[in-house]
């Protein structure tokens, strides 16, 4: 008999969540660990193991599960490795997949945290049915995961969809972390949109909201709040930033002609305080072919388990 | 037994050529009509079909052909039509690829024509053997096709890769033919690049050999011409779309992560004068992970014959 459940993990920089999920995406078990406690990362396969162990016994054991799906960053589809990853205290390349594999016996693999959402998206959630969409997560760093054909796409390489370090601002762009400048990862992630703040705050005299704020520990939720309110520098600081989330996103439809653009993360939440914007500037700048045609959706997902979800809808595609 | 031959026509504004092709690629028979003689587009069917039959007589007739390729400008690989071509003399949407099968008798597709050249040189040039790479042809405007998982990308509604219309400039960018501005195919397309040439030539004061050429009548090749004695404006130009190009075609990168990018078409045939700044710019604008792997190539094949031979290569996945 086919194994009902797949396991999903998500490995962010501090911590490791997973779930044991079943076929139309519920959550059955639910756990984390901290991913930054082992220098080794067999101590942390071990810890991974005998916290999923317990819960997979609730659910019937291991024969109950099909495979792994796994989230990590840098994590390579193609290799299962995790490469150079800059937040995580493992240097080098680690063949993760294959670790997992060996641990629990039961087929693994892995990808990165935005590709695993749009696995997610399109296996529950807003993206299902559809066979040629992006997903863009807006969180800390702008991510992507593209779908053509109903696969996602890795490239010859397995790194594909790096949407966030596409070059939205030319000349004299802000410098990001991946070491080139004008990423659109700078001006529209949630640490973008607090950069917009401090950049405006420094250079305007009206009064505002945000004024009441340090500069330095502003958020975007501040930002939020504040336009929510109806302070004047706050919304512009929303209408640029979906001024050029926008702009990149018609760039985006050229390439693949999605039939949606499907939306992740803390930004996403700000409603039609960023989505107006967004749309308009898009349709201005799509091909007449695809004006009014393509649809920007938010995630269907649970904000809680969709990292979770995302990684385990992987593993249905498992072998 | 297989048919051992297959058709390719490539309809232009203007002329419309096609082949008898083999499976190596090599074009057995070829000939021509006018495109814009009738306004009647069966008129136009019954004039290419007595054309093509001569031929089709000499290699042993239709028993022989497996199918038919059309490379068309607005082309739509899924439904098979032309629709709302702004160059031809047929308005509205024509069920081309429909009328061919019926009018023949054997299986018919068509798609634009820098699709179907993207599907030429994978089948016959420069990336045989490749399943990932994006063809950008440099013409009178600038058209891409994209293959990613060894498939040419057409989208949900089969007009993707319409990379020439991505926006390279953002602010004050030049109008486009589609209505947008800033659009890359306005800067890097032969047009394009006399464009280039008259803006300079105005505002500049030195002396240029292109000043020998009434400025509304200067070409990419008279720009290519002065390039190659040395002229330092028309050095500036080269280096400006290049820097333009490379620019693009690293955004690119970041979307589908392709093994090469190979181009296509008049300019890129000014060879380094060209390339050159496109690679330096490409590199310059990459994530670490790509920088030096991507491949910059030129088509490799012929230039009378590519059209036809692409256009004949997607007759060859007919079924």
């Amino acid at each position: 008999m086919e194994s009902p459940y797949v396991i999903g993990i998500d490995m962010g920089g501090t911590n490791t969540a997973f779930g044991i999920v079943d076929m139309r995406g519920e959550v059955l078990r639910r756990g984390a660990i901290k991913t930054q406690k082992h220098t080794d990362v067999n101590l942390y396969i071990d810890e991974l193991y005998s916290a999923l162990m317990e819960i997979i016994e609730e659910v019937g054991g291991i024969e109950k599960i099909k495979g792994i799906g796994m989230g990590a960053p840098n994590g390579n589809y193609y290799t299962g490795n995790i490469e150079f990853a800059p937040n995580l205290p493992w240097k080098g390349v680690i063949p993760f997949a294959n670790m997992l594999k060996e641990k629990f016996g039961v087929p693994a693999a892995l990808t990165n945290d935005a590709n695993a959402a749009a696995i997610g998206e399109m296996t529950y959630g807003a993206a299902r049915g559809m066979k040629n969409f992006i997903m863009i997560t807006l969180g800390t760093g702008v991510g992507s995961g593209i779908v053509i054909n109903g696969q996602l796409v890795y490239g010859h390489d397995g790194f594909a969809g790096e949407l966030g370090h596409t070059t939205i601002v030319r000349n004299n762009g802000r410098v990001c972390g991946c070491g080139k400048t004008g990423c659109l990862e700078t001006y529209t992630s949630a640490t973008g949109v607090a950069r917009t703040a401090r950049e405006l705050l420094e250079i305007r005299k009206d009064d505002s909201l945000l004024r009441n704020i340090p500069l330095e520990s502003i958020t975007s939720k501040d930002v939020f709040d504040a336009a929510v309110k109806g302070d004047a520098i706050a919304l512009e600081i929303f209408e640029y930033t979906g001024k050029l989330l926008g702009e990149a996103f018609a760039d985006f439809v050229a390439f693949s002609a999605p039939e949606a653009i499907v939306i992740f993360g803390g930004l996403a939440k700000s409603g039609d305080l960023i989505m107006k914007p967004v749309r308009d500037n898009m349709e201005q700048n799509l091909l007449p072919i695809w004006k009014g045609k393509v649809k920007l959706l938010f995630s269907a997902l649970n904000e809680a388990d969709a990292a979770v979800l995302g990684a385990s809808a992987l593993a249905w595609e498992l072998k």
